[in-house]
């Protein structure tokens, strides 16, 4: 014999973003590529505080084994959360803690996917997801969008002539990549379609509490009467991302499956981190917390708007995002942003060029820059580069 | 449409330890059913100190987004006390961190089951294991063991007729769920047979650590002179399970395709908890830590043995482990020890039949035994308890 993969292998391939994120860790690069937090705002007094108190009042408990669905109190306090920002429904029973949002999109795919089903998202759409689908072999196909979300005339379009649709993937709010948010009006056509085809959707939400300016919108969920809707969601963009929390939110007929399938593939999420945060949430203001992260992601995204109004040429588009951490750029049609990119880290500039975001068609011409991980002034330095490097 | 799971979905059930677990929590209870470490020896001071220590030094790294592979000095220091415990020639280049040695074996079904594939194990084998295999749908076949291990004839016969087999799960050292170790003859002879047919191995070894007497014995992956197995270990028995931290090691052929997987399925373990292990292994005496582990349980150990010896009618056999946390008991052909559990619960004693354990057959006559959570007192009152249920 001879060794031999599992043919899904073939369809994975190492992370772009990850691998420029190796090369863009020398202090010296100005980096927009990786989707990171601001480090400077993690809690960590809050959090060693927390520790200590976790571990002398029930060490052998957060160190211990525990249930696959998750740590109850940390489970009942985001479901509060949830329905008081986001306008759901829900309760600790539809909450499942997994290791980062990731793991619950990865989830997604084992539970519904079998080599050759159709998954619908957003073109173009978080490019983790898309490698998270990818292991379960699906046909990923991208759906147009606008600045309002995802086109719904075109949906149907697609899901009339399609057979065996598994699930609809959106990220309706900050879109990672775009950083477009989802009109009130597309979350609730979205939902009538999908009641009307019987297929789930999953809505992923890392971004939404992030809001610079205006209401945070009604999520997808909200809008959901046939319990068809699966919330994703973590807490690496509000508190941080290396302790890999996040959770799922879904009805009893999705739910039981996840846990199975959490069972298998970890027995369950971090114990001791649970506890850490869901004592964060209760002897500190989250919520103040949340405000002190917004306010400075606001003041760079200002800062990169400013920068890319009065140095990008007026060929180059760009989204003015209302929160969250990415803004998207358009190069006119002849430019390739790879090439860009490759003249960009020359002058110690960096960002994720478009083309991984797209499911099902090559486009090269678009870019994502993260204005969440760079002080003002190196933004306004590493913009005007960019600008540079394109005009010339 | 009507909303259809994948197929994998119909081979996954709630694992019946678990279900158990969740009665067993009653504290009247004498559980000898999950396989849980002692408590009362966490770490739990020295996590206290190492906790702060890693948020005042390293608090925005700590809780930040990390590489997928994991924390370099915690990669290093794993592959350098694997090559001193267990006789292996690894480098930080082999590890790969992950979620609980469970993640591993999760990760080793997507990297090589496609539907069908032949995958081999003991019979009995690790229950999680096979529900994690399970999720890739192949063909599990149990081979055979003895008191020495899987037995190899057995094994090269069923090589010879098998064609897709993807990889051979074995555990070595106090097997899981029967509590045996394999020879150091069988060790070689399974790499021969491995090198022979080029079929991968995974070497499962949470326990190998554990040994309460004797040396311990070399790995399977010592004997590794074509790279062909992949080990899998875990800080749960040894440290503790709540923080989930695991590892494989495995040669370049197959470490990247895990490191595809992981940045699809979590993108990287908490490295908050990597860093607090690595520094707890930095500050203090690990190696006494696990002595005192094996100290205690091998008094835990001691007292169901001589316990079972005193008490158990002449039919019943069981094994005398050498380290880890489990015995298996064999009940004459007739009895069912599913049967025998509901009567036990009734008298508040706890154990996992072994019908779970077994791949590819119906066994109802044998149990598993864990002596690592339960005070000497409780074993042998639960061990009375569990011989008087025998005999009535």
């Amino acid at each position: 014999m001879a060794i031999t993969f599992a043919r899904r292998m073939e369809s994975l391939k190492i992370s772009e973003i990850r691998e420029i994120l190796k090369i863009t860790q020398r202090p010296e690069v100005i980096s927009f590529a990786g989707g990171l937090p601001a480090p400077e705002l993690f809690p960590v007094e809050a959090l060693k505080n927390v520790a200590i108190k976790v571990l002398e009042d029930s060490g052998s408990k957060a160190l211990q084994y525990s249930t696959t669905e998750g740590f109850a109190p940390l489970r009942k306090q985001i479901a509060t959360r949830m329905n008081r920002k986001f306008n759901t429904a829900v309760n600790l029973d539809n909450i499942l803690i997994t290791s980062g949002s990731q793991q619950a999109l990865d989830f997604s795919g084992k539970l519904f996917i079998d080599k050759g089903d159709v998954v619908l998202c957003e073109s173009p759409t978080y490019l983790a997801a898309i490698s998270a689908f990818r292991a379960y072999e699906p046909r990923l196909v991208g759906v147009p969008t606008d600045d309002n979300g995802m086109i719904m005339d075109e949906l149907e379009k697609i899901l009339q002539i399609s057979e065996n649709v598994k699930f609809i993937y959106v990220i309706p709010d900050f879109q990672n990549p775009t950083g477009r948010t989802w009109s009130v009006e597309r979350r609730q056509h979205l939902v009538d379609l999908a009641n009307k085809y019987e297929i789930p959707i999953i809505e992923d939400n890392p971004y939404g509490e992030l809001r610079f300016e205006g209401d945070i919108l009604p999520s997808v969920k909200s809008f959901d009467t046939k319990g068809l809707v699966i919330f994703v969601s973590t807490f690496s963009k509000t508190f941080c991302p290396g302790m890999r929390i996040g959770w799922l939110a879904a009805d009893p007929q999705f739910f039981n499956g996840y846990v199975l399938i959490k069972q298998g593939a970890d027995l369950h999420t971090s114990i001791i981190s649970q506890m850490e945060i869901s004592k964060y949430m209760e002897l500190y203001d989250f919520e103040a917390h949340i405000k002190i992260i917004t306010n400075l992601y606001k003041e760079r995204r200002n800062v990169m708007m400013a920068t890319m109004l009065e140095y990008f040429p007026s060929n180059v588009k760009f989204n003015y995002p209302q929160g969250g951490l990415f803004t998207w750029v358009e190069l006119p049609q002849h430019m390739n942003a790879t090439d860009l990119l490759k003249r960009c880290l020359g002058n110690n500039v960096a960002f994720v060029p478009g083309a991984s975001f797209y499911p099902d068609k090559q486009v090269d011409n678009t870019l994502r820059l993260c204005y969440s991980n760079m002080p003002e002034e190196r933004i306004h330095e590493g913009i005007k580069r960019l600008a540079l490097t394109l005009t010339v």
